[in-house]
């Protein structure tokens, strides 16, 4: 059976998350019926990513397995068209050798997650964004950010639930910028690391909220972190505005 | 009774527009009943810009008169809290003189036009956008777009149930950019005068873009001016991808 790669966009809010469930509406079942309109009986779809609830993408990758020899532009444009008009999109397809798995093969998963600062709740962005009503301190938040790059054990980031075999993880990228926003403040935070654990992302901007806050010292970071402990974690950040932006593979399936 | 100017931002989409109308939800109704809520039996509201079924704002302007003395903060905030879960959004509000209309004291209304050229279709900004499957040029637009520049009989690009008393108009800015858009481009155009035409705005992108398309020449969109026949247009725009960005006034109430 030909193996395409498919770079995939959506809008976390309407689902439970990227993995099918019974019963609830889930990326992977919305893709998967939309296959199933083109060919019966297709296996299983797998992804670089099992986003949570309410989280989204820019640049999920999935692969799945056609009886049919599609052109990749085709199958793209038909699976849009079946999507309709779940916010849900293909933005890239290509075929790709049997030995690629979107999940196993991955090098590298990058996140977004953005924060809005302002009084007044979001408009456009609901949903999309964290919004918090007071204000942050930017440079606060990037020094305890600097903590975590490297090599660490991340047990207090890490979700009870979480099924990795080991805590320890490598962050190669934390960057926090702000950017204007009408009557408020938008901060950005970029994240990438090989792989990382059950809500670590959401764990490590929840933290970073109460430095930039000033609840927490810069250096309390440090100390939650060498803590391994849950505990020792600030509140963890709401799903809104986490963003699964690429999956970085040894060779880029769209590149092509 | 003292009279407040507020800055609005609204998602249009799920609004029959600015103006109240019987049965139907707008945005002037979602802000009179949140003002009712504070306290009853108070005048109409007004806005500068009387925006269209599904059309945008983030820099929309409107006054009240209120009985009591309200510290602007706090009416602002009172106001949001009323609004919620609708997606109008009060980013400011200032004491004005009782002189301050704000449609009649407006001397500017800033328009931005976001059009995304893309093969798949938007998910996040689904009716943010206008959404084209083809590519468009740039230069071609904005060659096209300096003939309008200025004062013209603008005719052309008016509604047949437009009621301005003048079809001339100065157009003061007509800037088109192109942003890079993962799998597509963003175009955004940005237009200032002092007032507009109704469906000016959107009978101009909707020209240009059969310009940017190749479908038109540059030199059609002047003759197209010339024309002063509403026969004359292109396609007028839906109204996605619009949005009321600003109001000028001579001394601006928010700055204080």
């Amino acid at each position: 059976m030909p193996r395409y790669a498919l770079k995939i966009e959506y809008d976390g809010r309407p689902f439970c998350g990227w993995q099918a469930q019974a019963d609830q509406p889930s990326v992977q079942g919305a893709i998967e019926a939309a296959l199933a309109r083109l060919e019966p009986d297709l296996p299983r779809i797998a992804a670089a990513g099992r986003t949570d609830t309410g989280v989204h993408a820019t640049g999920q990758v999935a692969h799945c397995d056609m009886r049919r020899d599609w052109a990749p532009f085709r199958l793209m444009e038909a699976l849009n068209h079946h999507l309709r008009p779940a916010p849900v999109a293909v933005l890239a397809c290509a075929q790709v050798d049997d030995g690629f798995h979107a999940r196993f093969s991955a090098t590298e998963r990058r996140y977004l997650f953005r924060l809005l600062a302002r009084r007044a709740p979001p408009t456009f962005e609901a949903g999309q964004v964290w919004h918090i009503r007071h204000a942050l301190h930017l440079a606060p938040m990037q020094e305890a950010a600097h903590h975590l790059l490297g090599t660490h054990d991340f047990t207090t980031f890490r979700a009870s639930q979480c099924q990795a075999q080991s805590p320890v993880k490598t962050l190669d990228r934390l960057d926090i910028t702000c950017h204007e926003h009408p009557h408020g403040q938008e901060f950005r935070f970029s994240l990438r690391a090989r792989s990382f654990l059950h809500n670590q992302v959401r764990s490590i901007v929840g933290t970073l909220e109460r430095v930039g806050a000033g609840a927490w010292a810069p250096s309390d970071m440090k100390a939650a972190l060498e803590a391994r402990d849950r505990a020792a974690c600030g509140p963890v950040s709401p799903p809104d505005g986490l963003y699964l932006t690429g999956v970085g593979y040894p060779q880029d399936p769209f590149s092509g």
